[in-house]
């Protein structure tokens, strides 16, 4: 096994910085890092390439976990054991398993291409969201994610748990303007709506060079967001439930897509 | 306003109750009551037909939420006040708005229709799932959900709340015997599986008096419930993702079963 160096001070600098690269979607854009925590996050980590700059391990993982441990030791440039109680300190979870892993961010292909078959999504709020999109969006086959600049972090410790670690594979492309930009791509644009007047997504054939956009959970699409698409589309409700969870209108709406 | 009795002590019996309620389910079974907590799944609540049985407010959302607050004084048969110390004893969230209510379980109509389309869970862990399942179920129509009786706590905080208050209102029957009951109600049932091998979803064609059977986020259906199945179907995946999110799955077929 690697050699596990021994940290036992709260004021240490490694553990100063995990702790906010956990909570701070601005300290993870300053160093350029995330967190992954816990044995599932960490091996699809790695099996979806991902090299880890520190692992930080408790006691009792170092003990409990020691072949996992031992083999995500051989993915990463340093190693640390730290004391269960400290470890508590740099955790995200009520129950840690005591793995911890840090990691630049990836380069990522933020290229649209033009033959694609995208979902957008606008000012998503809720990291369980992103990551379950994320999930089903990898499962059927999307081309890739399109993500608004005021979304949440999609390396948010939720976001990438929720994702089961697809967020770190699927190609996500982060824009600025998400109007003009999605303007720009050259792909026909549907906007998901909850308005009566919408063409049904049943309706609707699908071809390639496409993207369905999917709005904020509580405000849906932005209004000029909407006023950009190609269609207006909906999902047709009949109950009494005003709308669908995010996650579920993209899971939908992508099933259509792709199928 | 109605008059609003204060409570000081963690000791009060009531108190007592609240927090056993929200924390276990085996509590809320012997009460034959259960705990909303927050403005929204009160309202919720209040819309759907429910009557409290006692209204626990905090000194400060007495003052904050106080036309709510009177509102649903109107629908409940005691109220109290207490200090914001002591509702955290109480509350299930992080930030507590303030406001718990104890109710009731309603009766429940547990009659299958024979033409209805109906979503089955077996062994539904995640309450979030549960609440979304029910969440879209409601929105497309569904007639009702069958629950096995190892499925989360449809009462459970966390259930209610992701439900937006439609577990409160849809159509519930929670079966002790899972696999006979489904085979017994005359129902054409399908057993949403991960198998190279069965019907694509998109092949089948739905007609009234149908169930989809979903299973267990880490496991699936059980083997004995795949085996009552009349037909095995699947949701075509293309990518790395071993499986869909259940809620997700569900929301699939649900929207196959409905359109």
């Amino acid at each position: 096994m690697k050699n596990f160096k021994i940290i036992t001070s709260k004021d240490n600098q490694l553990i100063k910085l995990a702790a906010s690269l956990q909570g701070s979607a601005n300290a993870r854009k300053e160093h350029n890092l995330f967190v992954l925590e816990g044995l599932r996050i960490c091996d699809d980590a790695i099996s979806s390439g991902v090299i880890f700059e520190s692992l930080i391990v408790s006691e009792t993982a170092y003990n409990k976990y020691s072949n996992s441990i031992e083999n995500f030791s051989e993915f990463s440039k340093e190693c640390y054991k730290i004391p269960d109680k400290l470890f508590t300190k740099i955790s995200d979870t009520m129950s840690p398993q005591g793995i911890i892993a840090l990691a630049k961010m990836p380069q990522r292909n933020t290229e649209i291409k033009k033959n694609g078959r995208y979902i957008a999504l606008e000012n998503i709020n809720d990291p369980s969201n992103l990551g379950a999109i994320s999930r089903t969006a990898e499962a059927l086959g999307v081309s890739g994610i399109i993500l608004s600049k005021g979304s949440v972090d999609p390396y948010s410790p939720k976001s990438l748990r929720a994702s089961m670690g697809t967020l770190l594979r699927m190609p996500l492309i982060v824009v600025e303007n998400f109007c003009e930009d999605i303007k720009n791509s050259g792909l026909r644009v549907y906007a998901c709506v909850v308005e009566r007047d919408a063409t049904s997504i049943t309706d609707v054939t699908f071809t390639d060079g496409t993207v369905v956009m999917i709005g904020n959970e509580a405000n849906g699409l932005t209004e000029n967001t909407k006023a950009l698409a190609d269609s207006k589309i909906t999902i047709k409700m009949s109950g009494k439930a005003e709308s669908l969870n995010a996650s579920v209108a993209a899971a939908i709406s992508i099933w259509e897509m792709m199928k």
